[in-house]
């Protein structure tokens, strides 16, 4: 019952792309949540041992604990607590670096780890990243030196972390022509509270310029921003 | 950048169901709400023209004066003003009677639309109709009567529209053994009013054997009721 | 900038008040959700000490413990687990019966702790309580038999406890013409759970002659249960 | 499939009350709103010839000019239009008097329209109500002296009508001990306006002693309050 | 079954301050929304000719039509259509001035009205306004001037109207140590439209010194913004 | 008060269906949640007396080590620890093969718990169960492969059970023509977590021919997906 | 109170910025919803005079009418009517191109308004819109035809739009590696309606590289797919 | 791409700022909750190095067990368990007395934390706090007392905390012409539980002159509260 026809043009459609090799700065990254540890490293070693890394983000006590004991031996393992992410690595992978830049923005200091999480998505991806944390609203003198600093590195896109009431990324796009990525986080309490606020936020900001992801979705954003600026280093790399 | 290998594989996969006729039992349904008059008009004229049928759903006033002024003179065109759809056929379609057998209860009368608009889907996907109107919980004695016709003409799928505390489908499975599409209706005001209510009511029903569409969704109740009480019948019909 | 002088007479007049023995049907009721075991320990034998009895309403186990431990010995404690209240009164003190008589019914097991916990108050208000759980709609035999008993106890209101979809009290009150309290249970998961869908049900109830309390509320609704079963019994314990 | 011992179970007890007259308080009352005017002619004239009386409520205006039209010139026609509820009565159908003592509160001015609802779905099930409108929380000394009238007439239970914050039934319910049925008005803009916030705070309302009804049910106040004062009147009436 | 003495001695103490002038401050406000045209005259001209004054908010056309002809000849009328607001006052009334100083900031421009309602009554208390509209966050320099302003003049509490995602109030506060009134406007569409979004925001913002009015309540935002200035004001007007 | 008429008539209806063995496909489901280890077990040995099979959903660790020990030496034991789900039945109890086949479809591997649940009802329904697991729509080539070795096994209904944003009925209502259960599960978090963009996704889907049941209700699922199949194969079976 | 000397040497260079062209790539664009026609004009043809061009989004019949009469005689009118939007130019005024290339998907045609608004804006912006509309879900193959040319014409950016499920981001996603900026529309009714479903699926889809806006948020779609081009563009137009 | 002539000024103003005592009446205040104690204690000890003293609020037990080892042996450290907050002073730190005047009032006793987290917050900012607890609506006598002492003391302002239906607040203002600050609580279940339905109550307020702080925001209700007495008292205090 599969409609037929479709799926045969389709087929030729894609016959064309058969010979080309995509999809490969994508990192192959596994959410923990949700799922048992032992699933979680079954899965985990099986792409590590046909792609030469994974990466295992929301990760917990537990899955750690039992991670380290089933990591190969030569593989690179290495862990953000904070950031709870993972990356294992065989020890001749080497990530292709594309010369994209990204600057990544925290309002606080709560929201460090979802700005880490896409820090090490983003340089998985190849990226370049400057940061500059808890740089909030609340003193603009913090926010004004390091955002400075990101563009005269000519970053590609930025990344604006914020939780609360989200304001940060509208006080940034109101100052910057670049596109930016912002990320709710589930920080503060009472209503509003776990991300709905700052979420809300992003979504109406009156300043242009802005996309978001999800709340404490630091996984989505160093995907989007690392595509966004290794499209914009595509050229500048090879131009003399 | 496609994934090509998938597609490919997909290509061969739709191959094999090449030769088949799929879908045939599925009227084209076009709704009417948010698109203009015009474009309405526009899409079913081509419809009709190729499949000699076409349904337009959620229609208004405006679509009505309009549509009837080009609808082709040969076409046989119907309209359910309370169920606000229309349906327009060549002259020589004919409905392929399918043996299937629906029954549809509504709790209230200000559900009736939803289900004539179920049913009016359900006919012109082969289907008998049975139908029982306004015999909500408030009065058992409403119910019974009906609910022993219908099992008695053993209908294969019961579609049951209820709206405020949509208690009805709820009642319903406690007292059959049959599938049951449970249909929430926007009547009802205050808290849980436009619906909210009956379709949770719906979700949470403690007795088994239902399943939900989304708030006055008769086209959608209609549709996967004739393919349940379609596949039911296929045999039905041909055993001697 | 306050109405000085009626605020000054208020106070004086509150200070009369004091001595008074007003509201004299209620007991005192202590919830303990939200206080500290030491608060409400000292709260609760303060009441006990003033009026002979107190109940305390959601108590978890680490007020049981040390409750226990504080009673004076010759009060008698009264503790019921399920429905998470204690009660405790002087040895000599007497519950005034009143002559109400209330039916609590409840559609499912886990709705039990509720109706136990509107069942403590309304007979520690001096109501006769009937009771039958389980009865939900599901099977309709299991509730005809207890509510027709009620019936014939001529009891002045019903308590009907459901969770869910919460559509036996929808049910009942199509069959009764008697006052009717209808208290959600925070039972159900999924879209509508935690009482929400069972609340909205009961205050969109299409059958009249009923009103509702707050999810999981048995306090609320033993007393207004038995405020309204004492008013109805004022005048027929006297009447010959 | 009926669930059959179960049904038989349910004659046996139905059998013993058939000689019973049941449900003769209750007026039959057809909710406009959601239906047709056509509709709810037909099923009004329908309900007066069998009954001798019918209310009508939430009409809108289209159905007053139509309904005027329709009906029969010996039937006493009353029409509240702040309260959008219509009564029609045959001349010779009588109310019969309870007895039933009813006071009803509202907030504010925008609160009346529900009041007068309750009211009069409360007078036709024959109780005697008592008003005071306007007495909100705002100014505490216009609620005190309608509130002492009401006590001193003996009002078996009082109806408390309120929009916004909702404030009222907690304070009047902190004041008195008779069974109070809270009613939330959709008044009130921003954040809970819609009647959320009133609904809200009357199920979460600190005083006990108070059950409630949806936002703007009149119609269901007034009929749950008559039941609570009719079954209060019961004997009082007989008693010498 | 009430606090009868109390209550009793309550109404006698109203009565006396029924007398008394309390409040006198506070102008007489009638909402409008949700009242009849009628009504609204009605009550307006009673406290017309008791008071002096009488401001109605959120008036609509047909309110306006038919008030201008009920006006006493004598009377100043006075109109903010934008703000939807009316003071009528008697010729000889006078607003006491006190002294307080109000500083008004709007992020946009359709946030003026209800900058301007608030500031109608601000100036009805007896406070001087200044405002500064349309100086939001995607412009930091057309915001610091106006601040700076405000600051010079000594103004005693700011008014911060923002819709959308709020951010305004949340930069102000980061910048000024006085109390600052933040109003949510309902502009804005999609998730968080409504006024939702910027309320949340004023509710989680980071930086502190900041409290929160209702949605588009230019009206509360004004009442407690006068009587935060005015309090202030209250020595510095006799300190020589 | 019963209203007798009606019943006495339901009692005639059901007087005729009374010989006859009805529901006899339903197993007993015990819903574990909410309800003390002590009382499940105590139910289920009742009904695994009374029926020879009892199945028992959401078993939590309590419970698990307490039923072991309580159940009849010569019962068979059954528990799927994903799933949550237990089973036992006598030695000798057969369930009666249908004939129906059922298709079961999950997105992710953490959908795979709530597929298992509604696999086991369906198979103890007498369904025959085919399943593919972790076929979401980010690789389409891991769906069509299953999806076309269902459609030619011929089964009669698909379950489609999907977290998240629930993209996976939709694709696959547009590609098949049988009635689809769709089921949505509570992964994912931030906005729209816990199943919630699931569900919606599931009741909004353009393509026809699916109903919904609640978020992680596999137990839902299983019983409607076997009652269509059932009914499908009624004749499918008998015919030669 | 303020940091005085800093906002005075803010304010200073605040009116030194005055004179300079910064975000020279941004066009002016006036939200029309919220404002009145007057102020929307007035506004409008101060840009236009200042900046040689304007956009207004979101306009109304009445805007139309009136601002046609208003524009000057040598300024270049454009009106999109299903968008809502206005752009009116000096004769003489250029579009910078960039290079920039955007790809734009809808899903159904009523989300082509939001599209359209998105392809106006971006193409202000100097980049080139490639589009194709109604290649939802349902139909797969209306998908990758439109898509491969897409790619093969080396987009640097997808725009998709989606009511309903919003599930062809999702799709699209998983087929694609560049970066996408998904767009929820209003479409749809019942629960999730009004985008919420839409909006939800793409902050919760599985598939990596997509950011989203706010529903019916075209114009900030336009941006930020406009920003991401343009950078990517950068050096490849310099590129020999 | 950025207005960098205005930035790198801000940066050099900001750098000047530092070495600037503004916003000297603002203690430091570093919210725990969403901070690992290792950050919280070197931020903790970072502020009270440089300032003398530093506040933390919403600490938990791991917090409170580490900062105790880690506090210099010189300075004041103080704890208050119930509102979760410390305060840490050098020994020669005097809080310069403001003259400002506040009272504090909650409806119950579970509001008492939120409270005295206020009352910390104002003390360190130089006000006197007078305090009445438990004086909720429930009993009016127990309000009016400690209210007429506050309004003798002649306090400048009212914070009121509650929680549930948040009445407290409404009551209050409706007795009383000085500015309210309300501060909902997260007490109550149910429907409106968490807070919610205290901050709609105080939001949608019928007396003027509140303004509300977020659910359980003592710090904020604090500052607020302080910033208006402070005003108040500066020229009281000059004032001979």
């Amino acid at each position: 019952m599969l409609r037929a026809t479709a799926i045969q043009q389709i087929g030729e459609i894609a016959r064309i792309d058969l010979s080309r090799d995509i999809r490969k700065g994508f990192p192959e990254i596994i959410l923990a949540e949700g799922k048992t540890s032992e699933d979680v490293i079954k899965i985990a070693l099986n792409v590590l041992n046909e792609k030469g890394r994974v990466i295992i983000s929301r990760v917990n006590k537990d899955l750690i604990e039992n991670i380290t004991k089933s990591v190969p031996i030569n593989a690179i393992f290495n862990i953000n607590e904070k950031a709870r992410i993972i990356t294992i690595k065989d020890k001749d992978f080497k990530i292709p670096k594309t010369g994209g830049r990204i600057g990544i923005l925290t309002a606080g200091t709560s929201d460090i780890p979802v700005a880490e999480e896409a820090k090490t998505i983003a340089e998985e991806m190849g990226c370049e990243v400057l940061t500059a944390y808890d740089v909030g609203v609340a003193g603009l003198h913090r926010l004004f030196e390091p955002l400075r600093e990101m563009i005269e590195a000519d970053v590609d896109v930025l990344v604006v972390v914020a939780g609360r009431e989200g304001a940060l990324p509208t006080l940034v796009a109101g100052l910057v022509d670049m596109p930016i990525v912002a990320v709710p986080t589930s920080s503060g309490y009472g209503y509003g509270g776990g991300g709905t606020s700052a979420l809300m936020a992003m979504l109406q900001a009156c300043p242009l310029g802005m996309a978001v992801v999800n709340i404490d979705s630091g996984v989505a954003a160093g995907t989007i921003a690392a595509l966004i600026a290794n499209r914009a280093a595509r050229f500048r790399e090879t131009t003399p």
